[in-house]
């Protein structure tokens, strides 16, 4: 874990916190396949949705940064894990998507999955695409222009696949 | 379109018939990720849900088929479709999958998709991928042991794609 960031269990105190994040990310639209003028009602029941474990993570006492881990398909599936994160828009490059994703790593393993699978990494986001690859994640396959992104229009996004 | 199938939007009054096909489906447990013991409730809310475009493919006046097609993504990802179909255990080999690929490339087509991507063909389900690859699907990777086949253990699973 990077200096004081601390990661634990969302809880409903939390949502503002959360929306604050999720706000920017969404209304940028670059970097996850969600509405851009999705609700803060609709962003935070998906956010934190039943079946998500949804996590924070604080430095300073300051939300900074989520992420949730969920199975990522159900029945003969249910072993492989999927995760969303996202960091402050004012607090990159401060290892907070690296802590996260290395907390993700374990909650996953300690929750029995085998694999976690990113199905859609968004080519023109390298900083994450460096940072799973640093983590050990391969990338599988390139979806072809499956994302329109609002300033370069459509692009190819990536599957990425790790063992736990 | 096969001889005398006909393929049409599903009604509230067809859930009985779309029930009998699932049900086989999700019990057997080979070709979907849904917990085997899915319940009735649970399987027709999920098939047909809010945001899918759900047909039945009928023969002599019976359901022998039936899928949906619903957008794979969001936002910037909604111009992707994604399908699921499924054919009534004792009417395999009667060319229903196959009209029912057809109308749902014409249907995905129509409502503005451009490729239709399937996220999870289960490797073991052979009559579906030579199928879909007839149908100009491409297999874009393989996830490595993603489902655990109830006679088989863990096997793959096929992401396939293809632009309409």
């Amino acid at each position: 874990m990077s200096k004081g960031i601390k990661i634990r269990t969302a809880s409903i105190a939390d949502r503002q916190g959360i929306w604050k994040i999720l706000e920017a990310v969404i209304r940028e639209g670059k970097t996850y396949p969600f509405p851009r003028d999705m609700n803060q009602k609709d962003a935070l029941d998906y956010w934190l949705a039943k079946n998500h474990n949804t996590f924070v993570a604080v430095l300073d006492g300051e939300i900074l940064g989520t992420y949730y881990l969920r199975p990522n398909n159900l029945g003969g599936g249910s072993h492989i894990a999927n995760c969303g994160y996202a960091t402050h828009k004012n607090a990159r490059r401060k290892g907070i998507a690296k802590s996260m994703c290395k907390h993700s790593l374990v909650q996953a393993k300690e929750a029995g999955f085998t694999p976690l699978q990113f199905n859609f990494v968004i080519i023109s986001n390298q900083g994450a695409i460096k940072l799973w690859t640093a983590m050990g994640f391969d990338t599988l396959c390139t979806l072809p222009k499956v994302f329109d992104h609002p300033e370069l229009g459509m692009i190819d996004a990536l599957l990425m696949f790790r063992e736990l």
